[in-house]
């Protein structure tokens, strides 16, 4: 009997009418004769309402008592989606992460799962029954609550599905797929039928922000296939799995984007082997995450290296900095806001060369100034100014022939 | 070192501010040098708002969901007073009922607690952390999550103190103690420095709501000394402990009483050694309590029975006795209502045998009408008019010198 796993997201669960929907939802699974294995989130804002009153309680309250809280958010959403199916008709039993097996780390707020003991969920599906199991916990070797942090809903789904085995996982959300760029951007974006697990890894750490990161890993590592759909719209939506079954010719997949950057250029520093590492060392020590990185040596003792960073970072990067000045040894610092980085993402282009020059050349044809790049084998990232974005996204989307006009297999 | 259990109610973690002033109740006694465990319900009305959420999604929720759902309502309240302690500079935890290891029966919605593991308690005790643990709630020989039913929050504390070997199981709420009456109806109603659990069960259970009578029979069974406190006054309670202490000529403890009441009588049913099996055995097959009971037999071959139940179920209570009329076999029913039931309840009368005379006696006085009596070892109650229910508390808690102005050491 073929095994699905279905997890819904805060939204697709905000209300008992939404509930209810997804309980409708998951029938027609099971009426297809599959065993049905769910996976919900808390309700709506209700996760962050909980913080909102540990926060009215405590300055930094502890992350033990922190994951005992919210908690129990998927336990209120996993017994009321349990009892809409039973009320339906249909044999339901909700469990929480400990009871379903779900052992984690030792970490609270941010653990990751280390194994899945399924007999509990396999007793159940056994005898007929819906299995619900709460997102985002689990429980640590000293049987402690553990959450997932961000993503973790999709975590746990990948997680069981990998661990039961299951044919598919579907994660339901509030769009139809993924699409070939934000189609709130690009009127003419396609939602795809199916992109690689490399691919979704790259549009999704470039803020695609359908899935985590972390799910499509373990989704990749298990081999899960994995569908992201609509909780309301019935069309299917976009399967990630293996590339396989997929075109090679059809090099650029996608278009990712965000804006809010700033590009914070340090002059001068002593051109020195252990230059880069001890700058980024500072900043990492600082928290500081930072995305592209250049280096320009200019022929003299010294270097020049540019960073970027999200623009709400700027100020506290420059103070880290400036506190730093006299180990790090620089002769000054300057920065530019408002700009934005414009990706294409797709396996295909591994084996063409050409895709970077081939995207430098559109966006000079289109008079679009570029300010850094940065490569990985499947993706081109460039940094653009902000009012350019979106006429850099339509002229990549429309020269790499990604519009719904032009259609394509996968 | 002497170890307290403390409970707070509902009310008194009903806000964030509430919860601060329990960490604060909490931190008084710890600094004294206890060790302090506390249990504690779930936030004001959160309990109610769950279950309105089951009931928008189901007719009748199953019990096992309703469990797992309710569950979460003092989770909620014990991680936020944990966090609420930690930011006072108090190491603390909290443990849901499993992780605290409160073994209940194999029952959802009113289990009853079997056994206490208390290993994980008395670990962080060790460590010198205050412990907060989850009322209302265990885990079942199959780990699931029972619910222990109304009043289930005292139990919890009361068997944790019983487990723990406590001095004392106090029980905070919104009252200063047990009064020798209802203050708000007679003004000159006194709080009782003390008072042993029999009599307190039979408060009890005549409608004193301090404390439910299953708490008070688990700490008489485990002889647990409780003290009924207020949350916000900082004034000492009422102890409720064995009788040791007390003096034997104090008759009567307090007065309690219910309205709402009607009589139901059935005339002319059967004179047979089976009828009043077969009356009141039809009657808790259909879920009707009944309270007082009295039988006439009128020297033919027929008997009328009395007894009184909650005016609320009187016409679901004819309904079922028209639906047996032809196996009960009786001539006519009839029923008055607008009755109240006074009680006089005291440990002292056992050996004092003219004590339900006197009470008759002042009633008789009082001009007060006496319908239905009851008596067992340390209490007498008595059915009368509504309209005279205050006059008979005034009379009765005047006459047996529990006013205030009477200071008895007790």
């Amino acid at each position: 009997m073929a095994l699905i796993v279905q997890k819904y997201g805060g939204t697709s669960v905000g209300s008992i009418e939404r509930i209810q929907n997804v309980a409708e939802r998951v029938i027609e699974t099971y009426k297809q004769g599959k065993e049905v294995v769910v996976v919900v989130s808390a309700m709506g804002k209700s996760t962050d309402q909980l913080i909102q009153m540990a926060n009215d309680i405590s300055e930094q309250p502890s992350k033990r008592e922190l994951d005992m809280l919210v908690s129990t958010g998927e336990q209120v959403s996993m017994s009321l989606l349990a009892m809409a199916l039973q009320q339906k008709g249909y044999e339901s039993v909700s469990l929480t992460g400990w009871q379903a097996g779900i052992k984690t780390e030792s970490v609270h707020g941010n653990a990751r799962i280390l194994d899945i003991d399924s007999r509990r969920i396999n007793g159940h599906l056994a005898t007929g029954k819906i299995v619900i199991v709460a997102g985002f916990q689990g429980i640590t070797e000293n049987e402690e609550i553990a959450t997932l942090g961000r993503g973790g809903s999709d975590t746990t789904a990948v997680a069981i599905a990998a661990s039961l085995n299951a044919d598919k996982c579907e994660i339901y959300t509030d769009v139809t797929g993924v699409f070939t760029t934000d189609p709130r951007v690009v009127k003419d974006a396609r939602k795809l039928e199916a992109i690689s697990y490399d691919e979704m890894l790259e549009l999704a750490n470039l803020g695609a922000g359908v899935l985590h990161p972390r799910s499509v890993e373990f989704a990749k590592n298990y081999n899960v296939t994995l569908e992201v759909r609509s909780s309301i719209e019935k069309e299917s939506g976009t399967r990630i799995e293996e590339e396989v079954a997929m075109e090679g010719n059809l090099m650029v997949r996608g278009i990712a984007f965000e804006d809010n950057v700033t590009k914070v250029t340090v002059y001068g520093l002593p051109d020195e082997m252990s230059t880069l590492s001890k700058l980024f060392t500072t900043l990492s020590d600082n928290q500081i995450n930072v995305d592209i990185i250049i280096q320009n040596t200019n022929g003299n003792q010294t270097t020049d290296i540019s960073f970027s960073v999200d623009s709400d970072i700027l100020q506290y990067t420059m103070d880290v900095l400036s506190k730093f000045k006299s180990e790090l040894r620089y002769e000054h610092i300057a920065y530019e806001e408002g700009l934005s980085k414009v990706s294409i993402v797709g396996s295909g282009m591994i084996s063409n060369p050409g895709v970077a020059a081939k995207m430098f050349d559109v966006l000079a044809e289109g008079q679009i100034k570029v300010k850094m790049v940065s490569t990985s084998e499947i993706k081109v990232s460039t940094i653009v100014d902000s009012g350019e974005m979106i006429s850099a996204i339509e002229c990549l989307h429309e020269a790499f022939e990604l519009d719904a006009r032009q259609a394509v297999t996968v």
